[in-house]
């Protein structure tokens, strides 16, 4: 272990931090893989979004591995209160991103681990433990597909732009206008990845990711991954995320794409004014 | 080779088809794995949806072999003209289903090889070649995955089904509003499967599949492999599918969820009369 002794506001080496975060990964996907497929019972949360067994037995794994090695390091994660959040180093994980995807066989969910430091999103990680695909970056750290280097693509143009968002239903009113909006700009939306369409962008074969109605456990490890191959993820209005975003996203692997696309966004699907 | 001698019309052993079914999916599947994620130019159609040079390069492949092996057989593709469409016996083929998924890297496409005997659709394949799943069912053949039987599920309510469509932007007019109520009276939709959807119905995790605008390759294979694991698939008046199918399908694993589904669908998404 290459981890540097803390104490509370200590500086942690990046890696310690990737160390502590692939064995999270590794201890997530065996539990993931082994209820995969199974006849798992999902439950319904209070925002009608779907949860099973498998979510929460890997949360409190994970939260377990945290407090053991850093325990002065906050924890923000899908479904158990925040812990400490305030601390200089926060982990933000979401154990089971696409849980729908996952209780209907469909092998494209992901675990998500994010550590954010002074507010920065630092370090990402989305691993796919049933397609064995993982992919980490941050900061001084290019983002990694497996172990190997990927970077975004270039797309000059919105309307040559491959659009990924998990479902049309998740933009409501306004948002939902400024989503349609969006749609007619671009070359294709599609549906229905989840983490794996940021994967897909880090890898250069997605040009936008476009959602609404996120948790910070849900675009927190997105973000270092994405800007760590060369992209750019922001809030529709243009801002760095963090723990307080507002949960509207926006990913491109061009500038261009989403400078285009943020115009449409921030001003709510309408036509700028006097443009 | 359990192949039975054919002259035209004479009657081809389940054996037969499925040998040639299965050497068509290993065929296609080496090809489709190698151009995955490579830098393929996808090329847009008439209809706007893209296609690839592994597109045609399958479909030819496939072609071939149906040729050198029942060259009495008709063969209806994705990509070229239909040949011998009237004949007792016809191939029904999409060597890439779920193209814009592919060229964005996403490993759910599939390649889909379908036979039609006498207008029915008696035999169904659906292949993920990176995945590595199959799915295999006809007449007189229960559907298998990699071998392994499986079953749909039972589902006594359509408000407890899991439904999924690739996309909800593939209903037009009268269709999206249907489609639209259907959302409303299900658990939950969910997008961007294209086959593999159908698949996961077979295997009995996911309850209900509605699309529109699909071509007879889309869905001549899906059928078998729906029906002989025990799911119900027809077009949305309740009519089996066949190669002069309108493109509008509703596949159920219960036929009780197939029933209130097509209620909706069938009224084009208005109440009943005097219900």
């Amino acid at each position: 272990m290459n981890r540097v002794p803390t104490a509370t506001g200590a500086s942690v080496s990046t890696e310690a931090l990737v160390g502590l975060a692939e064995r999270m990964a590794d201890a997530s996907g065996t539990v993931l893989r082994g209820y995969f497929r199974t006849d798992i019972r999902a439950y319904e949360k209070a925002d009608s979004t779907p949860v099973t067994i498998a979510d929460r037995e890997v949360e409190t794994a994970l939260r377990e591995m945290i407090e053991a090695e850093f325990p002065d390091h906050g924890v923000v994660g899908e479904e158990f209160a925040p812990v400490r959040r305030d601390a200089p180093y926060v982990w933000v994980v979401d154990p089971l991103d696409g849980t729908s995807g996952f209780i209907t066989g469909k092998p494209l969910f992901g675990t998500l681990i994010g550590c954010v430091h002074d507010g920065i999103p630092i370090l990402g990680l989305i691993d796919h433990p049933v397609l064995r695909e993982r992919w980490i970056g941050g900061e001084g750290l290019p983002t990694a597909f497996n172990g190997e280097r990927v970077r975004v693509r270039s797309c000059a143009k919105l309307s040559e732009a491959m659009l990924y968002a998990t479902t049309p239903h998740m933009f409501v009113g306004a948002d939902a206008y400024a989503f349609e909006t969006l749609c007619e700009a671009v070359k294709r939306p599609q549906y229905g990845a989840d983490c794996y369409a940021y994967a897909m962008l880090a890898t250069g074969f997605v040009d936008l990711v476009v959602e609404a109605n996120m948790k910070p456990c849900d675009f927190c490890a997105l973000a270092p991954v994405v800007q760590a191959a060369g992209g750019i993820m922001t809030d529709w209005q243009g801002k760095p995320l963090g723990l307080d975003s507002d949960g509207r996203v926006i990913a491109a692997g061009d500038e261009r794409v989403h400078a285009e696309a943020l115009k449409i966004l921030s001003a709510g699907g309408e036509p700028e004014q006097g443009g």
